[in-house]
């Protein structure tokens, strides 16, 4: 009972599992692990908390908790979870408009995913990111990455419009081409282009904890100055905006004063009082604002998070239900300390599982990294310039855009275009929240079609006594009955006046249901009009019994072949399976 | 050339088929069949239109088309196009609040259901139908009826209130129960016992047209008297009124004044203009506020018709897309003549077939009748007593209500009573359309369920190299490609360290998407990297093609056992199949 006590809490807190064996090597690697994330993740989340309309501090709130309650909840050591892109983007959709405040709702959103994500966890409704595919998933992210990139041309140009949709980012943009600051223009592009080179820098050097025996400290400086390149960026930029601010010269749009220290504890969801010259909200209303956002941002996270947590477990038995309980709990704990909602990245996760982390625990060094920065730097953000943060959102998400996936899935399987193509151009023009609804429909469609169009195999044995052999390849249920029944009926005319029996083989068939029993029993009455009897083979189980219950003895069911052939033929058992098959027909 | 477009004519006018071998004979059986059901029709279409908070002449209206029309139109001989009891209540639904007048929204509605019907059986969507399976159908149809006769109670206890829902029906009915009118009362079921046990007398008696020797005169009149009960009751109820009329006695409620003749001609469709006092309506707020009623009405009556139609179609080949158009054109038509939804009823056609009706020209003959009741009848339709209309309406329904299919459902499968369960409640306490879609939404759900969880037949092979085979029972697509990936790979690390491969059967495959084919990428990398090899069997088409572009020759694909086991285990043909087969288990 003891045990089974702490089997349980083990269940619940995988850090248990892991501080069991921890050590001072492995709290080394996921030191430096936690460190080289760090260096990535702060300045990427200042530029995503812009992305989500929100003041860089709400980035760093954000990435605290996410990496400290993951590491106590979370199994798999590469995640990291904190703010990003597509999720920014979404915040930003959901909060831009409401009535209460984007940052209120962008916490209240975060509550509130976190709520589902558990809920989800507990329920072990992972499954249903079953239902995505990896076309609608492929070209929802690069529709995302692309709306992303878009909407921080303006940054990049130093320009100034509100704009949200990927149509509209680019008429305000020609709108407002003559306002293009050089400045900022310069330094975007300037940004980008290092950026990009850095990047590139990583395929020389080598990870600190490679193996390989050739590695070099050359080659691992190489390597962190590529991973920590959006850091250097940043900071070399905020260097030069304050060298420049000294001189009184201000060629750049900087981001705003912030207040620095750490975030206030304080409760998610509640309503607004009224006060002398405004109205109260109720959380209720204040829900009904938030609308779908509420569904779609945990579901969004779900579906990114089981992919980059598949990615990261292969080969390991992966526990999804515990990965959406942690983020959930993630989230909500965020929640309470100004967060907005978070999530696993792929590309953190593979600069922390080519660092060599071991345990989620590395978590806490980069939550530790993370309380420094927001201690020490928020004085110097409003020397960061926007176009440099724009560079960092663009040349994260550049990436994103999967122009590769459109070949491979041309070569396999031409038909996948089709729902590739269809979510690509509804998320990118619709909407991408209704771009991937759109795709899910489609994809679903696809399924209900197939279900119910089963295999009919048609075989017309000539033998002493010749039949027809009718074999359905799958279940039967509601959708598939009535072309089933037809398909069949239809067959069993056209063999001709010398076939008195059709033999409708069940044996494949794991399932059935009502109204399939039904169109059996119409079937069976119709051929037996028409002069033909039929005969069922169901090796037993389910639908054996389903078809003997449902014919009150009128119709006749056969365990095997060989039974069959011994009632219609008479014949005895050396004789059995000399039935010459005439032709085979099969239909889809 | 020629003699394709006189093909293309038939096809398009079923009527010139039937007119081609019309003789004498044919005629009198129809006109029969025709008179037989007008009986029928025209005191449910009275009480039907009052169902559908319409005067009783827009009953009669809605009655002519219907037979017209499908006369030209129609393929089966049994059905006539008319009111029916659901489509009334529907209709009361969709039209009973609107700002612009009911009769005018009834219209409406018409003609947007002929249009969508028609459009259905143009791009031959019938299949949709199927969708539906037995169980939600007929909960649905038993729940509609049991609203039906609720919402009667009224009239039969001669009290006024205004109530929908079936909730709100008892309710009402409790509110107001001391306001209950004896006559009424004692009217409406004196009606009902008289309605039950005249329909029970055609038991004894004999359709016009039956072959059997033994039928008189006398049976054969007992027939037709059951069969026009409902005319002989609301006639003698009408002539009970005007007699107490006449000594200026009033003890019933009485239905409304209406007038007499012809429908007028009017566009179905026209935006009501601005006057004086009044504001304009255009034509796309009337269609918003119609609402779901737009869809949901032609989607109900198509449904209804197509399983009438196959009621009826038995051993013949229905042409579905035909039947829809045909109904949409009778819905079209009937909107210029101010008609409300109409469709074929079960019950009508029950008497039609009874009568021995050959061609569906007998639905001229019933629309002759109509004519001449509006022409002639109307002046007597003040003195119908409503309690009268209620007890026909309550005696056509209660049969509808399907209790002793539960018996069968739960004989033959009882998984299938909670859609039927379930339907019914929603149906009955939420709303009859929102219940049926809650239904189709289960069952689908279910479907996709089985569709995402194929059968997987382990077989563990024990021979010279021992092998494991796992044959996949159906098409995998992406909702259950990760569920077929981490099932295999777990059966083949459990199967141990001796098998060091694994057959993967796909031969029974129909079809695979570029979902399942990453997951099967991933899973042979998987494989490997844990010491095991992977094959595939696929007897060549979509899947042996998709498998092969996929893998880029990195996986070996055989087309049969044969050819994999003579490569395995380097056999020749001689020593084939002695593989010892260890276990076998079937996985859902």
């Amino acid at each position: 009972m003891l045990l089974n006590t702490w089997d349980f809490v083990a269940k619940l807190l995988p850090i248990w599992h892991f501080l069991k064996k921890y050590d001072g090597n492995t709290a080394i690697c996921d030191l430096v692990a936690g460190f080289t994330v760090a260096l990535t993740l702060i300045p990427q989340v200042i530029a995503y908390a812009s992305l989500a309309g929100l003041e860089p501090q709400y980035g760093l709130y954000s990435a605290l908790c996410g990496g400290i309650v993951y590491a106590i909840f979370g199994t798999i050591p590469e995640l990291n979870i904190a703010p990003t892109a597509l999720l920014s983007l979404l915040t930003f959709q959901y909060t831009n408009n409401v009535s209460f405040g984007n940052v209120r709702a962008a916490i209240m959103l975060t509550f509130f995913a976190g709520i589902l994500e558990l809920l989800c966890g507990i329920l072990h409704l992972g499954f249903l990111v079953d239902f995505v595919s990896t076309p609608v998933v492929s070209a929802f992210t690069s529709a995302g990455a692309i709306t992303i990139a878009c909407s921080q041309i303006k940054n990049l140009f130093g320009l100034k419009y509100n704009a949200e949709s990927f149509i509209a980012v680019w008429k305000q943009f020609f709108w407002h081409i003559e306002e293009v600051r050089l400045w900022d223009t310069l330094l975007g592009f300037c940004c980008i282009v290092v950026l990009l080179s850095m990047r590139k820098l990583k395929d020389y050097g080598e990870p600190p904890m490679s193996n390989e025996k050739s590695s070099s400290m050359c080659k691992k400086a190489v390597w962190f100055v590529s991973v920590g390149r959006n850091a250097m960026v940043v900071i070399s930029c905020a260097v030069v905006a304050f060298i420049f601010k000294q001189h009184d010269y201000k060629p750049f749009s900087l981001t705003a004063q912030v207040p620095s220290g750490f975030p206030n504890f304080s409760i998610p969801i509640k309503p607004i009082e009224a006060s002398n010259n405004t109205e109260g909200i109720e959380i209720s209303q204040m829900m009904a604002e938030l609308g779908y956002g509420i569904v779609v941002i945990p579901f969004i996270a779900i579906l990114a998070n089981v992919g980059i947590a598949k990615a990261f477990a292969r080969g390991k038995v992966l526990d999804a239900s515990q990965e959406m309980i942690a983020v959930g709990l993630c989230n909500i704990a965020g929640s309470f300390f100004g967060s907005y909602p978070v999530n696993a990245s792929f590309s953190r996760a593979a600069v922390s599982s080519a660092s060599g982390v071991r345990t989620p625990l590395s978590g806490i060094y980069t939550g530790l990294m993370v309380i420094m920065a927001f201690t020490f730097l928020t004085p110097y953000f409003p020397y960061i310039p926007k176009a440099t943060l724009a560079a960092v959102i663009i040349c994260a998400v550049i990436f994103m855009v999967e122009v590769s996936i459109t070949k491979t899935i041309w070569k396999i399987n031409k038909l996948d275009m089709v729902p590739f193509v269809v979510t690509l151009i509804s998320c990118l023009f619709v909407g991408i929240e209704i771009g991937i609804l759109i795709g899910i429909l489609m994809e679903v469609c696809k399924l209900l079609y197939f279900a119910s169009r089963p295999k009919i195999i048609i075989k017309k044995v000539e033998d002493k006594k010749p039949y027809l052999s009718i074999t359905l390849s799958t279940s039967v249920f509601f959708s598939s009955a009535e072309y089933v029944r037809e398909k069949v009926f239809q067959y069993s005319l056209d063999s001709g006046q010398n076939i008195q029996m059709v033999l409708i083989d069940c044996s494949r068939m794991l399932n059935i249901d009502f109204t399939a029993e039904k169109c059996f029993e119409s079937l069976v009455n119709d051929l037996e009009k028409s002069g033909k009897s039929v005969a069922f083979l169901a090796s037993g189980g389910r639908v054996a019994k389903s078809l003997e219950s449902c014919s009150g003895n009128k119709i006749q069911i056969f365990k095997s072949e060989e039974e069959f052939e011994l009632s219609w033929q008479g014949k005895n058992d050396a004789q059995l399976g000399n039935g010459e098959i005439e032709a085979v027909t099969t239909q889809l």
